[in-house]
């Protein structure tokens, strides 16, 4: 089987994939784009990790595009992406699980005041603040997709109260067993009052997107947190400012913003109360995640269902 | 009943304890030392934060001890402690989940470079780090009391390789499903060399005070990192700088010093390996802890077992 390997992959990170992949699949030819293109009619699928504009054009054979990443939004932004071909998403369980410690680390912080003391430690000052137990508090997950389960079910195992959101569909299908599952934007505004901390794991849509804004922070009980681990154009950033700035919101821990690397003149990196990470909250283990590669592509060849297929016309 | 209330406590404190034993207890005469002195053989009970040296003397009908923390390495230091009067710790399942939480949070952080990307952050910096699975690291905890072994179930349960140890006796019957359990010091010196993490919650005995020195850093692999939330005089804080300005240390979590608060000028303040905080690990939850000095207390009167009991010729 020829494949196409492409996207904004450096030449450590491609040569990781050619290797994983090839020892997992070695009767399988991976092109580049060039030779791609000379492969013509015989190339049956694509790996890509964002690939450039116009790279899957010309590929007759197309039958399956899986993307190396779990967001899709914007390969589907990609007006040369061709029509009718399957496209799945990336779904790695080394990589639900990364999601789930950091948004765990991230609520262990935020409800026993780690991030305060960090500060207090930079200001050479002991105080000790009032302990609060998990079973107190309230965190809403955005997103009930593969990374919000595993989120859910990390904190929901450590006592906290855990509501799941989704933007569409039944949410009750997707909740975790102890989860409250809800769905539809009716009930996000009923659910906002009540949370302490809210993460985002949503897809980006035109539904999803600026989600976080000011009408947002502003349904939230004041002195509510916000971790944000999906994407960046979920946030609307000056609206996030102006909510810590008025004391709305208490902290926010961002691991992905509007423009990447964040700008060194960006006000995020010197706030107190934002932690900026790096876009590290799950980062894709090569190895798990070529196994998932592996599994779809020998479906493909024996006429078995691709996995996690994404749904063109929803946005991811 | 009368019982003698006393210790370490501001009156805010007292007045919490007082309010909390009272609702549970209200037959009860709470008696502070003047009090308890004037009432002497009919003094049954004294319920004690590190008392006052002296306090629980010329008291003919004592007949319970109960501490208000779960550390007594204190009290029974103190010379004056009526001999053959039984003493009960504090055994508190909102301390012990609180100290799971905050275990888990500094294990967490170390597993995935949290600590780091503050520093990054502080720096203006923008770099991913290769990212760490839990299954491959492998966390030692001292201790395997009622708080060790609800931090070595919260470590496991989120798949970290983790392995138990106590000083003394059988570590078999103290270690929890999925955690390996070793004891006597033959063992701790085999289990070292394999440790990403320690966490240290040790009681603070002759056997136990200062063993976290030069010789356990180097017994530990280039990089580990250490957690101590027992008490400060188990790690001997010049071989801790030493171990970390020679990057055998790569971190140090320490809620625990030899001198509370930590003096403004000590070097953990502003080291950017050590994370200082303020003996917050685990805060009593008077509400939770009052429930279980009443359980004592009533066993007493009623003439069932106290739980809990101190061994005092082992020091904890």
């Amino acid at each position: 089987m020829d494949v196409l390997l492409c996207g904004e992959l450096d030449a450590d990170e491609l040569h990781a994939w050619r290797g994983a992949l090839g020892a997992l699949l070695p009767e399988v030819r991976w092109l580049d784009p060039a030779q791609a293109r000379a492969a013509a009619a015989g190339v049956q699928a694509a790996v890509v990790a964002n690939p450039p504009r116009g790279s899957l054009l010309g590929l007759p054979g197309l039958r399956l595009i899986q993307s190396l990443w779990a967001g899709v939004d914007r390969l589907l932004e990609d007006p040369t992406l061709p029509a009718g071909v399957p496209i799945a998403r990336m779904v790695d369980p080394a990589m639900n699980a990364a999601m789930a410690e950091t948004a765990l680390w991230a609520v262990l912080a935020l409800q026993r005041d780690f991030f305060d003391y960090a500060r207090q430690q930079r200001a050479v000052r002991w105080r000790q603040l009032p302990q609060r137990r998990a079973e107190a508090w309230h965190v809403l997950v955005l997103g009930l997709g593969q990374m919000g389960r595993a989120v859910t079910r990390a904190l929901a195992q450590r006592g906290y109260r855990v509501s799941g959101w989704r933007s569409g569909g039944a949410a009750s299908d997707e909740a975790p067993a102890g989860v409250a599952g809800h769905a539809a934007f009716d009930a996000l505004w009923r659910l906002l009052p009540q949370a302490q901390v809210v993460i985002n794991l949503l897809p980006l849509t035109g539904a999803t997107r600026g989600l976080l804004d000011a009408r947002f922070f502003a349904a939230l009980p004041s002195g509510a947190s916000v971790v944000n681990l999906a994407r960046g154009a979920h946030l609307v950033e000056a609206d996030l400012l102006a909510a810590l700035g008025a004391g709305q919101l208490r902290h926010a821990v961002l691991d992905v913003f509007g423009e990447e690397p964040l700008p060194p003149q960006h006000p995020f990196w010197q706030h107190p109360q934002v932690t900026v990470l790096p876009h590290v909250a799950a980062q894709t283990d090569v190895g798990s995640a070529a196994a998932m590669v592996a599994r779809n592509l020998r479906a493909l060849r024996d006429g078995r269902p691709i996995e996690h297929l994404v749904q063109r016309e929803r946005g991811y």
